[in-house]
């Protein structure tokens, strides 16, 4: 099993799961509804679109993060593969929670749905740092990898744990809050570079 | 991140958003009819019919202009790859407005449906312009694309931009007659070239 | 736009609408069935495992034949691609007439379905000659195909047309019979070949 | 029909399979549930989240031996085409038992939904029985494959096939050791090579 092959069909997996997120979003019920009260019940939506932006802005974000890993690599070890495997399990989860949040953020079992959302990041985050794990061991590792490079990203790692985990927590107590910090922490991933080049400067 | 990559992903969300459509077409519901009900059943679904054909031409042209602009752009630069994702969220939405206009575009609702339908072209508009000022900024243009080229481009981009806009406030007076607007411009797009051979001739 | 890069997108078309195919066979509902009660719900399933069977064997055997008739062109002519965008319009359609006769196949209404379903392969059947005439026209033909070739291809097809009307008519008075002839079909594509070598034997 | 090519269709079917497992795991609906009431309408949801997990760990080893498979033939012939479409309909078809098992392995009817589920296997493994076939076959098998190596494949997949039936005999007195049984089965094909060199150690 080469290492391309692993990375187009996860490809192929985050494309259709970025993809799918849409098929939650429910057009509104077909009940004679005017011209006002469609456009209330589409407004009434807005944890759906809410949900969407924020899964989508994660899931592209995160699959940007896997090319970055898998340039690590030089081969595909077993431990690779199988980590990969474990990531991919929550790519492919991460609709669910999705539309969990989407339909009970606004009802009284809000919290629980924004745990759920929220629990969700911590175990993806966690398939990342083993991951990194498996892409940095010495028998996978490209040579022009430094030290340096593998513990800046682990401690972004380590920072985004942190952050999950403070978010479930808080979601626990206020449902938007918790979902906020987990939807806006893509910045982070954004701005984490997997080039050494771009530590040298 | 390669700009082939990107482009390769961007592929995978185009030809799943476009293969989802066919979803929102829901089959009717079985309730002992006859072979004319069913014929009737089937004839009163046009709007979905309608709306199903709209989107697919639209997002098949939306998808060889998108590659018109990857050919116009060098380097996939981090502003690049940020108006590409922007765009992408507006190609995975779109089953959403074509769902809800197969829906209420003949209930008393069909105006609002109408005006969503048509307001999110103006945003898929709205990104194309994102993606091609990234796209032909100075750091990722390619060396042979001439500023006359790119202009002409432009030029076609604010035209949509201005039907998009018009075809939205007609929605709001006359649903079909918006919405025939916007599903047949996409005829304008197929006639667009990204080649600046077109052009010498 | 390239050959490839179409081939490619339409690659993706065809697995997508492979796969959704599975999403139109509906679990039965919890009712508290009993084993023997829910064995027996299965079973009364089969009109749709048949209409998934008969649907994935013709969407495998067009996939190939799609194939074929890339191989017969050179150039990717604007023609050629509306053409094939023409064909992938049936090819996403296919699982609603699909969805269409497992449900209504046993109903009163299952003539009106049958007729539906044969009639999709009729104008799936009108698409693949249109791309066979955008393949073979003088602009974009390889030099190494004979006349005989195409002249062979264009026969098989012309015997497709005729016998999908058939089944269409018969399906309107009998419709597992002109089901069956639609969803047997297939063998005969699988016999057509797109080279010129196997002819030269 | 070359074999490169095949074999991304089949990759783009195992990956979109993969990926529906996620909609059968349906949202509990909304009826004003507080966060305890949610939180245990999610955990009696266990079925589908095991039925979930034991499907993907099962399509991700079929796929990794899907691919070993493939190293064993040189050529695509008609007979490995074959054997291979064969196959993607099990693969394709799995969602449905899946789904099946989510919702009916804590109800009355849960040996029926545990044996239809536990069945399906037993045709996929019959599918890469006949694959095995075909890539073995002298007119397509490459030429450093040693018959030591093919009889040890065969071999393990007949231990396969004894599993499987097992637990099918199984599920029908014992719904869930049934289901276990095959949902562990996967842990052997990670370890099954499909290299003539590990073989020489």
């Amino acid at each position: 099993m080469g290492k391309g092959r692993t990375e187009a069909f996860s490809d192929g997996v985050f494309s259709i799961a970025i993809t799918l997120l849409i098929l939650e979003i429910k057009v509104p019920p077909v009940a004679g509804q005017s011209n006002r009260e469609l456009a209330w019940a589409l407004f009434s939506l807005w944890p759906s679109f809410f949900a969407f932006v924020g899964s989508f802005a994660t899931i592209l974000v995160l699959w940007i993060n896997h090319h970055g890993l898998f340039t690590l690599a030089e081969h595909a070890t077993p431990q690779f593969l199988f980590a990969n495997g474990f990531l991919l399990l929550f790519i492919i989860f991460l609709p669910f929670p999705t539309a969990l949040l989407a339909r009970h953020l606004t009802e009284p079992g809000g919290n629980t749905a924004a745990v759920v959302y929220c629990g969700t990041y911590v175990l993806t985050n966690i398939s990342y740092h083993l991951l990194l794990t498996a892409a940095t061991s010495t028998q996978s590792i490209c040579k022009d990898v430094t030290p340096r490079l593998t513990r800046r990203i682990r401690r972004a790692y380590w920072f985004g744990t942190l952050i999950y985990i403070s978010a479930t927590i808080t979601a626990w107590f206020h449902a938007v809050a918790g979902v906020l910090i987990c939807s806006l922490l893509w910045i982070l991933w954004t701005r984490l570079s997997y080039c050494d080049k771009a530590e040298q400067k």
